[in-house]
């Protein structure tokens, strides 16, 4: 937690950025009211604190990559709304989504709104209009790639398709999840003056511990505790969610242990009981320690591409940041 | 049609700015492949024709706002299938709407997909990076109007409101429609240099063209021919759409029949006889003649704006276009 701790300032200075944005109390309460209902509830935050410390990291000013990183947690809000819907979830951070909380219509506008806002974010930063759009056209790249991602994983689920190599996986996780923390890395770079080979290792770096961040979180949601997490635990395999455990434990266990598990995972009927024989199945095969070890070896070598970064505050911190992401228990 | 039929070519060039931005056959098919089926029902491209049109009209160059005259399409066309679900429809075009051929999920992250290309579109425009900028702050505000309309609509809907005045309701569609054509109009007028009285009135003129072009387009939903207009002839009364007729319809009839009206307004239950008998109170109330002098005001307004321009054919056509737009059948 040490990283994250030290910058509640930092954290602060996004939350005000992200207010100047989107007013509080600004009318209507349809668009306005509904976002903040979800801002309000906090989230991690760290994307944006990756985007200004990879700035910083190549001597840029943190007030540069502000209103950007503002953007960055702007867009991935978005996706959160926009996700809940599309999976139908129930929970995000210990309330009720807001598609069930307004109704879908409401949800999916205020989605699009804070889209919206990402954008303005972007607009209004005072760098140099060509770093602009470069930021805007870095952006572009890493806000596709996530929709590309959720595509693909919603194909899955549309289609039953459950024969995935871990190599599908990765890519369409890379997309997901990977790409926005890839572009929030890149995006800080480039406003901090870097080279194109820098820029293209903090991408790179970025996509990696997304994907083990990702990894890590699919690993809380069958054995954290809610308490800390704020997610329902075992959601996923009641979503039909497939991760690497999945991947991982339907390669190897038996074929009726495969089609038992295929009949749980994604039943919005599944009992807790049915549920618990799953991660229990997870364990038994070694699929838990499986992604552990998958996530460890993606951390090692996002780190191992900050080599290029010069030795500062900045980039030790970016380390200790990615190594919070994959080890962290909430 | 004749200020439409001239411009097949031109209509060519956005297409195939469109086609630039978002290449055909790209995969994933989820994201790509349905987005080019939503984009292949056509559409009447009024919109890019009107930002082109008023860059020319201030002797700005055809090529310099085609990639906003894009962008503004795609955004339109994201906003369509967004609605689309927020309102459960069914018919777009001719064809079912993507949530019902592809499922809710896919077609949320399709129409997000839309949206996203309408950034990149703008960012990858050749105009000088400053004009980029302002362009991009226009259009961000012409957006978000039009997300804070849609979600004042949405409300209407969700919470059973009627007693809505002319005012509300012209104030709610100034936002859903006008601000796009508005925006289209002012961000073409950025290009083509434009100062800023002249950007108001184009914003001015376009935001009132909308407005009687929706008005328009809720008259033919009631009394149009389906094989021009292809949409469900009273859809608008099954969804219960709050229109200038249904306003004027009930701010006249008796109390009992506006209570019969009610019941039959956004039932999806609905019997044709029962839409029947609305369209009929509307024609006897003359509400149809009201909602026709209402978009007609609405139309010699928008264009006596149209003064401010410079005398030559982009602005003769602009003119054109606005006529067009309210007197059409289709």
């Amino acid at each position: 937690m040490d990283a994250f701790d030290k910058d509640t300032e930092l954290r602060a200075e996004v939350e005000r950025k992200i207010e100047s944005i989107l007013p509080r109390g600004k009318k209507p309460f349809e668009v306005y009211g509904i976002i903040w209902d979800f801002l309000d509830r906090g989230g991690k935050r760290f994307r944006p604190l990756m985007c200004i410390t990879s700035c910083e990291a190549f001597g840029g000013r943190k007030e540069d990559a502000l209103p950007v990183a503002a953007s960055i947690e702007l867009f991935h809000n978005f996706t959160l709304v926009h996700d809940d819907i599309e999976d139908n979830s129930l929970m995000r951070r210990g309330k009720p989504c807001l598609h069930i909380s307004y109704g879908l219509p409401l949800a999916l506008n205020a989605g699009d709104g804070l889209f919206m806002a990402s954008w303005k974010s972007i607009f209004e930063s005072q760098i140099p209009p060509e770093t602009t759009i470069a930021v805007g056209k870095c952006l572009y790249d890493a806000y596709l790639a996530v929709l590309e991602g959720q595509a693909v994983e919603l194909n899955w689920h549309k289609n039953s398709v459950w024969g995935i190599k871990i190599e599908d996986y990765n890519s369409m996780v890379r997309g997901k999840t990977g790409a926005l923390i890839g572009g929030a890395c890149k995006a800080g770079a480039i406003i901090g003056g870097a080279d194109k080979e820098a820029q293209g290792a903090l991408w790179e770096f970025g996509n990696e511990v997304g994907v083990a961040f990702q990894v890590q979180d699919d690993i809380l949601n069958v054995t954290g505790d809610f308490e800390k997490y704020k997610k329902e635990i075992g959601g996923d395999i009641i979503e039909g969610k497939r991760t690497v455990m999945v991947i991982d434990l339907l390669s190897k266990c038996t074929k009726p242990e495969a089609e038992k598990c295929k009949s749980i995972l994604g039943n919005p009927e599944a009992t807790k009981v049915q549920v618990e024989y799953v991660i229990g199945l997870m364990e038994k095969y070694g699929s838990v320690g499986y992604a552990t070890a998958y996530a460890k070896k993606l951390l090692k070598s996002a780190k191992s591409r900050l080599s290029i970064l010069p030795k500062n505050d900045a980039s030790q911190k970016l380390n200790k940041i990615a190594d919070f992401l994959v080890d962290r228990e909430v």
